[in-house]
């Protein structure tokens, strides 16, 4: 670790992801059947040294130099084209895409890791690489076969990027209200016009072609979002002629400035080709189909800002002495032994290995639900549907507060460019925004995944979290749990609480306190699923403990054992200084005060 | 309001000060006796304005050019040297300095308006004024009348400014570690050697002179802080000599780009003079006794901070429109219409408004602690004393947070430089830090506030909390105030519950969770002044509300109604939705987990 560098925590991803997630059983299943966990532990280590030795050193100055526009394209930071032609090759791009057409096929709870740990790295370089994974996935699920052999393989390995054209200046989160239009010729394709807002990565000059993927409305189309329709317009046609796209500029902005965000002009000369994917007016309901994997990316941005905060905080309260302390008393010592300091980083830490482990946790439910068995496949959805916003929202949210805290730990210098904070938290603040504002979100929650299929997925989620109820569990992890099944009662109080107001208040009442319930049940869900570690981890550390006379003994200088043991002492934290956020929450939900919507505008 | 300026919320001012701490019966006391509400009132006028068209005009370029070092010297951003002429002309830098050599001697209730606005309007520029404010006080206080008159008069009028040189690159906030030395000549002088870090406005090019406040140790002083003394070290002599002080560089920070954060040497070729404050070795003894003063200062960047985001924020939201609302169900409807917009403006408007609230009672506390009553003096300030930590930590924390949900609101909008509130965070972020962390802060409150003439300040703190005990509360108020009750009960139990953790699990157990405690005490005491408001909102509102029909007829474009009508939302919001955070707070404490101090570091 380092208080300067962003270098992986490989002991703590082989854990979640081998030891609790048990990766390696997901080979069994037929589709990930040429996998084994030997391989895992060597994606785990190609991806760690990706991040850390191509993407890390080009950090900082993707923040200082930043994009810029020559003769109107983007010319972007030193080091990005270079870092981008390895991303391609290492098929980093494609880790969790079909092998069909050139991509990997690895599993999702081991893809995050990789996903995880190059936005760790360098968020502004890979917010735009994500979306080129995005755009190749909607034309490979969605596309013709002709349209996939055209753009499928050269976006899966990077030579053409892609991006996402959604926003327009009038129209943000309501994405229904887009007024591009796409017009039908007589030999199949449609003419685009319209200007397109936010685009990220819109123009570079990282690939040979951006292949962007574009929401419009054909003639006549229904108004709202069953209106849409996606369309493929590349920025160079497939027969070599430029298209009319004009980049018109690109945001100045408090972060990722490594990526170009960028406002287009599509068809200013009536000649703007884009080609249709499936059918018209299919739009919303193909983005929704991806919309899972696009959130859980932005969710991993919090966790990758959050895990990069904890690790150089932790490492400069190691390296910086000030005063004395109980410890040393007489002299100089390590911040890190003053009290205050400790709980900083004691809730860092405990925050992003609860993040950690509910994103793997939703990235395994996503293996389930597309290659596990097929009687299980319906609950691993719901499971994953419910837990997808929670992961974007209180994920993003409580990742910039992680940084916040990074800052607090370090002091004046942390307000300096000199380390690496400062940066993490400006890169961050977006990803509470994009792809549906965390507000978005626990509507989301709220008022569609605790209503739909009748409440199902609530009932779901009910019976995963009674996991603990019927096992034998021992030592303080017996008291851990029980504490927090009390905040699990809480949670479900809330939830019928919420429901009630709703009937008496209607919608708006219904969804005014939306966002405390989104903290609730994403503070009992990260703490559901480090217990699920904290089982894990006494196992080994007693086992470790059996063959030693002492505690202290074991501890000393022995890593394997300092690390179940701090793993232990994260979720103990979690548990009796973390989770009783939930009683503020849920206090405010019951007491559903009104004024917000009584207070003149 | 604007969604991309700054003006001042006169209307709120006025109430705040006028209406609810009565300001005027200040009026009363005899130190006062030349002033009256009318000049009061043209006070806060002639502040906004200045606010308004000297300083929120250079706000932007401050961030955007910041400052430079050429020929060896800091150069400011255009426009910061012409600001910082009329900010001494019109006598804002010394509006609650004594008479004697300039000051306006205007009470702190009143001065305070002064402060925030002008930290609203531009956060760069100020943080670097109110450094010349507190050094000139210092010399004020406690040099010798030849000094002051050498000193004050000049720093008063803003022709020279000043600045405090407390950190040194090992010695941040332990201050006790400063080595820079400072060795006594024959005439009478020191010679100071030694190099400061983070000093604030260290080198510019606003004024003629810069007069360094600078700690630093005589020979064979005792260790820690009982060995300090307080000099003065102008950058050019008395005699017109330049003194042998270096500019070494200046940071590149996250955000008051507009302030110069300077590393200086001083006596580089040993012919640094300096002249030494009082007496040897009461450098600390000093400080402390005009901390308050800077520390309710640093107070108020959160609350400017917050002020200015709430307003940008609710301006944006009623112009911004985006689908359909329940108000507007078949158009396009503000977005302030959302019930979760709502929620985040009531949210940040509450906590301004507390934190206001919080800030001005502390400033009233100080003019009545050196101006009131003599039999009073001691219970206002020991107010003053427990409330100062609070209004510093606190107050920066929930600025930064007021902030922070106010890019929420703006959206993609709020994350670019087309608007100021991302620049606003990013220059909050600092006042968490300096003038000792917002951690050292939690320690003062618990460690020293709590503790200090066996426990009187708490003991006087209730006796304050007593105030509605017996009072006729009418309407809605009533249950506010009961329920308001109940926290502060919270609050009571918590601090015994911290001190019996304190007696069992010794002095690092009892500081673990001393930030719980302040985020609790801040709560219920800014809800606490927020009530006494809601007494006079109540009775104006009822007052206005008897000589009509209906409560719709009063609402309807009487913007004094809809003022009193959403002053009393407010409250209601504070008390309904943001207090029960005080219960999280108080389980953390009441749980007592020491999980981070048993963790291997």
């Amino acid at each position: 670790m380092s208080s300067t560098e962003y270098l992986v925590d490989r002991r703590e991803l082989q854990f979640v992801v081998n030891e609790t997630l048990q990766a390696g059983k997901i080979c069994e299943l037929p589709d990930f059947a040429e996998f084994d966990e030997e391989m895992f532990t060597m994606i785990i280590n190609e991806a760690s040294t990706f991040a850390e030795q191509v993407l890390a050193p080009i950090n900082q100055n993707g923040d200082r130099q930043g994009c810029r526009v020559e003769n109107g394209a983007v010319v972007t930071p030193d080091g990005f084209a270079d870092a981008w032609k390895k991303l391609g090759e290492g098929g980093w791009l494609s880790m969790s895409l079909p092998t069909e057409y050139g991509g990997q096929g690895i599993p999702e709870v081991i893809a995050v890791i990789g996903k995880e740990t190059q936005m760790a790295a360098n968020q502004g370089f890979t917010v735009g690489a994500s979306l080129t994974t995005g755009a190749a996935n909607l034309i490979y699920n969605f596309g013709s076969d002709v349209q996939k052999n055209d753009f499928c393989r050269k976006m899966f390995g990077g030579e053409w990027a892609g991006t996402m054209c959604l926003t327009e200046p009038h129209a943000g989160s309501a994405v229904g209200d887009v007024i591009t239009s796409a017009t039908r010729q007589e030999d199949g394709h449609y003419l685009i016009k319209g200007t397109k807002q936010f685009i990220t990565n819109g123009d570079h000059d990282m690939s040979d072609n951006i292949v962007h993927l574009l929401l419009a409305r054909t003639p006549d189309s229904q108004q709202g979002t069953k209106g849409i329709s996606l369309f493929i317009v590349p920025k160079i046609r497939l027969d070599g002629v430029p298209n009319d796209i004009k980049l018109v500029s690109i945001e100045h902005k408090m972060g990722i400035n490594g990526s170009p965000t960028c406002l287009l002009s599509f068809g200013d000369n009536d000649d703007c080709h884009g080609y249709l994917l499936e059918a018209e007016n299919m739009g919303m309901e193909q983005m929704f189909k991806l919309m899972n994997e696009a959130r859980l990316l932005v969710g991993l941005q919090g966790l990758a800002g959050a895990s990069a905060a904890v690790q150089n905080a932790w490492d400069y309260a190691k390296e910086r002495t000030q005063g004395p302390s109980s410890i040393h008393p007489g002299k100089k010592a390590p911040i890190i032994e003053f009290p205050d300091v400790r709980r900083m980083l004691m809730h860092m830490k405990a925050v992003t290995e609860g993040l950690r482990a509910l994103m793997y946790t939703a990235a395994w439910y996503t293996d389930m639900a597309n290659h596990g068995p097929e009687d299980d496949r319906e609950k691993y959805q719901d499971l994953l549907d419910l837990h997808i916003p929670v992961c974007k929202a209180f994920g993003t949210d409580q990742g910039f507060d992680v940084a916040r805290i990074g800052i607090q730990v370090l002091g004046g210098v942390g307000f300096t460019k000199d380390f690496p904070l400062e940066q993490n938290i400006r890169d961050q603040k977006i990803a509470s925004i994009y792809e549906g504002t965390n507000g978005i979100q626990a509507l989301d929650l709220v008022g569609r995944k605790f209503t739909v299929k009748n409440g199902q997925l609530l009932k779901t989620l009910e019976e995963e979290l009674s996991w603990f109820d019927n096992r034998n569990l021992e030592g303080e992890l017996n008291g851990w749990v029980a504490e927090w099944k009390n905040y699990r009662a809480v949670l479900m109080e809330s939830i019928d609480c919420m429901k009630k107001i709703g009937e008496a208040k209607g919608q708006d009442g219904y969804l005014l306190y939306a966002s405390n319930m989104m903290e609730l049940i994403g503070d009992v869900l990260c703490c559901f699923h480090l217990l699920k570690q904290a089982e894990t981890a006494q196992q080994k550390w007693n086992t470790m403990l059996s063959v030693v006379s002492s505690q202290d003994e074991l501890l000393e200088e022995n890593e394997e054992a300092q690390f179940y043991w701090n793993k232990l002492r994260t979720i103990e934290f979690y548990v009796w200084s973390i989770l009783p956020r939930t009683l503020s929450n849920a206090k405010t939900i019951k007491n559903a005060n009104l004024s917000p919507l009584n207070a003149c505008l």
